[in-house]
């Protein structure tokens, strides 16, 4: 068993906080700059030197520093499954002129915002080092008005979007709900009736979907017995130990998941929840969540890259996690929500699904989390309740698709931030992105 | 340890020939329709049942008949490197009008040959299932006139191409060699200092390139010690056992390759000298192969899907075996080949690159393949000098690639043979090539 293998699943959680918090308080970390993984020289070489090499078995590939050159390779140390975008061309996207494109991204840059609880102002462009972004895609109108990348990410490369990926299974779930194929009403084990006594069992779908459950999940690192480890040694796709008897796999896991509080009573951030979404999915599709993915999502969207998702061992994809895309891909994805599920005049699905999880759910039940003091979760997607009724997808280490519907903004960064939970960065992020909408609005 | 990773570069090395025809002298193997892995069942359902699982760690999922899924599934079992197409749009293929291209499938389904050896006649569509076909593609004249799709193989799917991984590392060799970059009268130590004193490191690059190195590589499987264990064991990507004290990796292994004969007598078909010739092209060019072939190839053919490659646990790519590809984008290579490096109004390479290749090396020092009697191998391309002048890339499972430059015809077919050595395949294969280019040359 590898604990790199386990430290992913960890991470996708949100769960290693503390000990990230831990290592950081010994030192500052490396800046960006420094940390940059080109100039670390991960991987340069062939063969690299010794102290160079990030592998799987060996070193905790996905800590920072080394996490900046991992997060654009994933596939490398996982086995993965494919999200088609399909066989034709892309739809490129729309760009001002060049001159114009730059024009903007000056401006941009050179924007202030206050942090969150800060003394003194930031300009955009320190932001976006301070946040270790390794790429930034901002649309306005559904026009390109800003794109840059760093570290390891390039224009046709690839980055980790962590749990963004709950999102996405959370889309895909509620367009099955809108089409009636998926009955959020309906009991888990109505749908999954080999769940068996799981805490799963009696909760809704829409329980699910929203993370209102009532199950234990664990994430005590003292304890060997915590879920969350329980729970990466299920997902593992390498071989289990000889001795192993726990739960193989994503499903198995679900199938023996305990009670904790009541279903509906309030939000818990648990991504075992999205698994049990992606199964549910699965049963009422007869389709991976990557398959429908493909078909519903990446195939449609004009695409440029295929996306991939991480599997467990027995081939299931990660549906709390997994996902690995492009960031113009992600830009394309947000549009798509921003518009109501319209995209280069095609309708991919009623606009009321883009209405609901907008809405947000209700916000006496969201607590935790002091950087969104209002908001919400809903079919896996984070909502603010804020002036601009901006709602997004968020994934540790600071990736985002961030919907702004008054400024008709996109937004989507992708990052590699030292510590993973999003509470760290949002102070630097949340009022930089009302600051950009509000320069787009007066534009 | 797995054996099924360890299987992988077996069978590329054509090495478990041994095997196969043993179990296979037991019964008759399943026909290709009824081993087609839609009616076997294979990973149908969410989850499928226990009994219809292909999973890496707990079987041997690339025995035949779970091989006729996992030849399209590889990335789901293992680490895999990307090679990209580019962002662009794909270039479409040319076809005929779809009257015109059912009218040639018809004819070309009913032509008869005489397999090799063979007494009774057999039509051409007849052998595909004889062959268990998965993809058949066939250009005249740039212009696809056949294709076919069956088993685990779409349209948008892809399909591992085994050892025509090696005719790519060689085309990338090859073109190295005619832009100056590669010196092939060079030594490996040359090129790679700290090949140290391997068998390799006094064989010339061009040596390598043709496999008549003398280089040790047994493959006596009742010796547990047998080098293609021990290569197996070095190229997996999951963790090595806490005992272990081999090689760790491909290019560890190749440092410590011992001699066996002389440089330069004979032809020996041994995958070591693919991930030989895959490590000087990432020293002298500083980059891995699957960039390279993503660089010089699949971004510039109008490809329309990424391929891509696995990877050992350096995340090095198996040069000698590790692609998986779309048959159109195949197609789109042997074309390129046909046209002596010219593509879609492009020249990729100088046409001296091709024409090596095709003139192929000296039958006098090739033997050991019945089905190829006057053959040779050059920069890892089997050349028939036939009449017609083709030449072929071919890997285990009855992969190929076959270029007939008087015919003017490229064929790639995709396949999943219960046994790995094509010299079973070719009977059927080579005079029904035979006969569809004297088709196309009358047509």
């Amino acid at each position: 068993m590898s604990s790199s293998t386990s430290d992913l699943v960890a991470l996708a959680t949100g769960a290693v906080l503390a000990l990230s918090t831990g290592a950081l308080a010994q030192s500052a970390p490396l800046s960006a700059q420094d940390s940059d993984p080109r100039v670390m020289g991960w991987m340069q070489g062939f063969p690299p030197p010794a102290d160079k090499l990030i592998t799987q078995p060996d070193s905790n590939y996905f800590s920072f520093p080394k996490l900046r050159w991992s997060v654009c390779h994933l596939r490398e140390f996982l086995p993965t499954e494919e999200i088609s975008r399909g066989l034709g061309a892309p739809v490129p996207l729309n760009y001002p002129s060049p001159a114009e494109f730059a024009r903007l991204s000056r401006e941009i840059d050179a924007l202030t915002f206050m942090p969150i609880d800060g003394t003194e102002p930031m300009t955009w462009e320190d932001s976006l080092y301070a946040n270790y972004t390794d790429g930034m895609l901002i649309l306005h109108k559904g026009q390109v008005v800003y794109e840059r990348y760093f570290g390891c990410l390039e224009e046709d490369g690839k980055h980790a979007i962590m749990s963004m990926t709950k999102s996405i299974t959370g889309l895909l779930g509620e367009i099955l709900v809108a089409e009636g194929v998926l009955d959020d009403a309906a009991l888990v084990r109505d749908v999954i009736p080999e769940i068996g006594d799981s805490a799963f069992a009696t909760a809704t779908v829409r329980q699910v979907m929203d993370m209102t459950t009532g199950v234990q999940y664990s994430e005590n690192y003292s304890d060997p017995n915590a879920d969350i480890w329980l729970y990466s040694r299920a997902a593992s796709p390498l071989p289990k130990p000889a001795d192993y008897t726990g739960p193989d796999g994503y499903w198995e896991y679900l199938q023996q998941v305990k009670p904790e509080g009541n279903h509906g009573d309030a939000f818990h951030y648990k991504t075992i929840n999205s698994d049990m979404l992606g199964w549910m999915i699965s049963r009422v599709t007869g389709k991976s969540v990557t398959d429908l993915a493909s078909e519903r999502l990446w195939s449609r969207i004009g695409a440029e890259q295929d996306a991939y998702q991480t599997v467990d061992g027995k081939g299931v994809p990660f549906a709390g996690g997994g996902v690995t895309a492009g960031l113009r891909d992600l830009g394309r994805l947000g549009q798509l929500m921003l518009d109501g599920g319209e995209i280069n005049g095609q309708r991919l699905f009623p606009k009321e699904v883009v209405d609901t999880i907008a809405a947000g759910g209700d916000p006496s039940k969201f607590a935790g989390f002091p950087t969104i003091p209002n908001g919400s979760y809903t079919s896996q997607w984070w909502v603010f309740h804020n002036d601009h009724g901006a709602y997004a997808a968020r994934g540790v280490h600071g990736q985002t698709i961030y919907v702004d519907p008054t400024a008709q903004m996109v937004l989507v960064r992708l990052a590699s931030f030292p510590q993973a939970q999003n509470g760290f960065i949002d102070p630097t992020s949340l009022p930089a992105y009302q600051a950009v909408a509000e320069y787009l609005m007066a534009r």
